[in-house]
């Protein structure tokens, strides 16, 4: 038998080793890719949230490492819906892009804050009938620096949504409102799968040019 | 060189050559199996929606193969955001689990009536203090037969999604109104990743049980 015959090349390795050490190198690489992809972002949160302390998770976003003081309120330090939703939030590291109906719950104000001081790009989208009543966080936000755009028509802005780093996607029914966070039935779903963020990355910036101010139309007023 | 040591297994097949074919052979598999495999939904519609004639999609739905009746109305029939969001919910054949809170909407009401009366197992969960305003379709779709149950708390029942046939979510921000079709900025994403499936479907049946007439309290009323 030849040694073509009995499998080996011209050069002295047989075909089907080639093959097989191919197909295992194949194999080995998309194992190691495997591996090493991020697991993708699927989190379903669901509100009322119970009562918790949002201090030193505040604190250590806002100077990490550094001592934190004990907060004196009753409430627990516990892991619910309220504190995941902001710790996702406070993993923004470049851009939290922000279209939010209504918005006047005090610890994601200031968690929106937190970034914004920490140099993220804060952009917020908002509704303009909504974003003048009592307790709303928009004009604080707004002092502070942050961008805020709202809209002119009579018709809602609706959405509830954040976009962090252009990556992750976080929806859903929740007004961030303490009333809808302690009190609603709300949920809120955290993707990071680019089909559905590329779209909620593009409505964001549809939105944030319709809204820019220079297209505001004011009513005239006659001298 | 004897057999073996040329590559050659003692029944006379070389194991490189096996180990080739079994990859070869694995890897097709896989191939099968991906090109098998039903693409993943991943829908996001965004609203307002254009106003469009639903009348020929409905019609096909209620009696599939039927002629067409053309209808006299002006509006366009039109691949819109409703119409993609009332197609989704045609394509229910065996449940329809729904947690809205505001349900207005004569169109999407025509569309949930018509799978009921097609066999398909409607469960409806809704708020108790949106349920009775002006326009809800919520009593037209209870006096057709339509299960439906409603919180008791002072919170509201603030959801606003539907699964479809226990695989497919519908979720966003869109409370099923007319004036949040035509009028609101609003989105619906449409998923079927189990991992946001799973949780919604678990958080329904947990509504469901919890908002069970049985459980339902009234105030006592003194002779």
């Amino acid at each position: 038998m030849s040694p073509v015959s009995c499998g080996m090349s011209p050069g002295g390795l047989p075909p089907a080793s080639l093959l097989a050490v191919a197909a295992a190198a194949a194999l080995a690489v998309a194992a190691v890719a495997a591996w090493r992809r991020p697991r993708p972002v699927r989190e379903v949160l669901f509100f009322p949230s119970r009562p918790c302390c949002l201090e030193a998770l505040l604190a250590e976003a806002a100077a990490p490492g550094a001592p934190a003081r004990p907060c004196p309120c009753p409430l627990p330090r516990a892991d619910t819906s309220l504190s995941r939703l902001v710790r996702r939030l406070l993993s923004a590291r470049r851009s939290l892009d922000l279209c939010i109906f209504s918005f006047s719950c005090p610890q994601l104000a200031r968690a929106v804050h937190l970034l914004h001081r920490r140099g993220v790009r804060v952009r917020l989208v908002t509704d303009a009938q909504y974003m003048g009543l009592h307790g709303s966080q928009i004009g604080r936000l707004r002092h502070a620096g942050i961008q805020v755009r709202h809209d002119q028509h009579s018709g809602y802005m609706h959405h509830k949504f954040a976009i962090v780093d252009r990556r992750v996607l976080i929806t859903g029914s929740l007004n961030w409102t303490t009333q809808a966070i302690q009190s609603n039935r709300e949920n809120v779903l955290v993707v990071d799968d680019a089909a559905c963020v590329k779209p909620f990355l593009d409505e964001f910036e549809r939105i944030w040019e319709e809204y820019n101010p220079a297209n505001y139309s004011f009513p005239k007023v006659s001298n």
